[in-house]
């Protein structure tokens, strides 16, 4: 008879990026974009470049002179923009264009210029070509600067679930370049501003009152820092979103502990924006989430009323939504089921417990979540 | 002017398994298959089983008795068997069957019953789903127990392409139970058995001894044990396979260093095993590569003739084939082409230099190539 005999493999993997605020990256001048991403020892002068189809119109020419100026052979693949695109179909037609290609394994960077559609799914795709090709993140949207293009997570929606399939997958490098910014349009900038308005809840009060105070200024002057006002809270709201962000993502990059204040806005949110399909972008669900769970931290009394109303006040001022027709107590079960799910068996729901604070549920039920969302509906605006 | 400004994100994962022999997993006695896989804080008693076809018809009931003995709450999912299903199709027809399971993130393991093709599709749907789900291995083929189970490796075909497309994903256990063997064909054996031998060659002059004195025997008893010698060697073998592969994948998990041993018979023989679509098994490829390089090293001189000779007089012993009609100068070509794209630039081809050591050649010519090829087909079969 065999005994029982175990082998233990133990390696540990390191993950180790850099994210570059850059001036004009598409400037002949700046060479991040030419040499990012491609470390190795023998080095390749060919890219391919995916691009947002909006994007392209937008940039398309001056990148294009870019990598050519760089004497770099660049093939180019135009993605149509939308949500319902991030789906496992795209991901194989951007496989379909690395096979035309012939992509490298590794000193062949793949960058991407869009938003977090984009680049989730250009993820995906780097992940698993060759178990993963080094991907190059541009991020065109606010919402890409401050939060989808900095971490490690690539994902597509699949079925009737948000993010259900993707991995974990180091960038090989992002750059980020508020200048795309001045050609997004409003709606785009305040959903951006939702992430910004998550982060300043739950670690940044600093960055809360930042946002109270300029918010309307910046998404007016598009974070080009048009007024000195505007330049200097710029600089500052984007580099505290990008250094708070990073600082809660870094120890935890896989997601080993599941207890993550990241996640506010996020716990309800991913199911309304399935369900809403379209209708709603993913930053107004999580303001929409932020608004709810914010009204459950109130009525436990873990946060304080005024605490409660300045954040309401924000997400107001800052004309994104606090409420959807479609979230309804049906919903509300069902996203919660599939958010235990994703929790590993319980709930670790983000709650404020101050401006730039918060802390963990695991016991809320249906009937606190229900009478949250009457407790909204029933309030009117504050002001 | 936004000056130039780098956050570095450095992080570090762990990845942490266990390969365990285990005596007969399927005796309601032995506790591994029922634990293997759960060790988060919140248990679960779901599970959902793949498993291929031919394995279902053979162990089915036993594992179906297995799981309800232990009170666990298992849907199974049965996949046909062959290379032509290790696509993103099945894939997908997995992914579906998690989700009409619900499956939970951490807490629910997905327990895969069969060979590496098997073992392989569910490790990309595993680690693709919620951006990776637990995945306990049980390989029942010798290729399975002896290779594809115990790394970090998934992948599927894609295109003309051999594992295109895949990850880097620790299983969350392997139980090696090598009862399955008994079950397994003749020819599936051998196949086992090129892996085997690639590694003795590279690294284990001991393990190829063995091989060389007792690899008839072990064969005709199936890894069972049927005689004292063969119980004997049999475990021998088994154990110095697993130990030696294991020493070469952890300290090179994600394989950042591309000199690696154990591609020796990986070189050419992915794309020969494509071409031949189904008429070569994945070892029979590996014993032809094998045969070629140990050619190509005796051609140069860097191994000597006697070493050269014993390979593929073992390779013939073990009655694996050393050609095939399909590899031509051709598909040699178009082989290297791709095989220099996965080593990041350089061909980092592995040649025994004696038996049990190995170093790896960068400037091997098409005409060597061709030309061992050629010398492989005038030789006679050593006897
Ligand atoms: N991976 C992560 O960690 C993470 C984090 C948060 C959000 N996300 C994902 O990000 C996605 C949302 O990203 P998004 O808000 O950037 O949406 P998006 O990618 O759809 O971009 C929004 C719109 O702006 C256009 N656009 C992009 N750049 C532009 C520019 N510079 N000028 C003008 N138009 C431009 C696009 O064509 C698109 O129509 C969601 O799918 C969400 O799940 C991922
Ligand atoms: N991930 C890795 O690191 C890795 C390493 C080496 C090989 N591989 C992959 O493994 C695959 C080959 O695996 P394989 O040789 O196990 O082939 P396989 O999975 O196709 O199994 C071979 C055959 O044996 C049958 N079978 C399985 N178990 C049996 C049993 N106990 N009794 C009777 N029949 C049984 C199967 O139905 C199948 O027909 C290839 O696709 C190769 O690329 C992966």
């Amino acid at each position: 008879m065999i005994g029982l005999e175990t082998y233990r493999v133990s390696a540990q993997a390191l993950a180790d990026y850099e994210v570059t605020f850059s001036d004009d990256i598409l400037d002949r001048a700046s060479p991040e974009l030419a040499t990012c991403g491609n470390r190795t020892e023998t080095r390749s002068r060919r890219r391919i470049a995916v691009l947002d189809e909006s994007v392209n119109a937008l940039y398309g020419t001056r990148i294009r002179e870019y990598f050519e100026w760089h004497g770099l052979e660049c093939q180019y693949v135009v993605l149509p923009p939308g949500e319902q695109h991030k789906v496992m179909e795209t991901v194989l037609t951007v496989i379909a264009e690395f096979d035309r290609f012939g992509l490298d394994r590794r000193r062949e960077p793949v960058i991407s210029f869009g938003g977090g559609v984009l680049l989730d799914l250009v993820g995906v795709a780097t992940s698993m070509y060759r178990r993963g090709v080094p991907h190059v993140r541009v991020p065109t949207t606010l919402l890409g600067q401050v939060d989808a293009a900095i971490g490690a997570k690539t994902g597509i929606n699949h079925g009737a679930h948000k993010n259900r399939l993707g991995s974990f997958q180091q960038p090989a490098g992002v750059l980020l370049d508020r200048r795309f910014l001045a050609s997004l349009d409003e709606r785009h900038l305040r959903n951006g501003m939702a992430e910004i308005v998550k982060l300043a809840v739950v670690r940044d009060e600093r960055l809360f009152e930042l946002l109270e105070e300029h918010g309307e200024l910046l998404i007016e002057e598009r974070f080009q820092g048009s007024s000195p006002t505007g330049e200097r809270v710029a600089r500052q709201v984007l580099h505290r979103s990008v250094q708070g962000m990073l600082a809660e993502l870094e120890p935890n990059l896989w997601e080993r502990e599941l207890d993550r204040l990241v996640d506010f806005g996020h716990s309800v949110g991913p199911a309304l924006e399935m369900r809403a399909d379209g209708e709603l972008l993913h930053g107004e669900t999580v303001a929409i989430d932020i608004a709810l769970f914010t009204t459950v931290a109130a009525s436990r009394g873990v946060l304080d009323d005024k605490a409660g109303r300045r954040i309401l006040e924000l997400l107001h001022r800052l004309a994104l939504p606090t409420d959807h027709h479609l979230l309804d107590g049906d919903l509300l079960r069902r996203a919660m089921t599939d958010t235990v799910r994703h929790r590993d068996g319980r709930q670790r729901l983000p709650v404020p417990v101050g401006i730039g604070a918060a802390t963990f549920l695991n016991d809320v039920s249906d009937e606190e979540l229900r009478s949250a969302l009457r407790h909204r509906r029933r309030e009117a605006v504050p002001t």
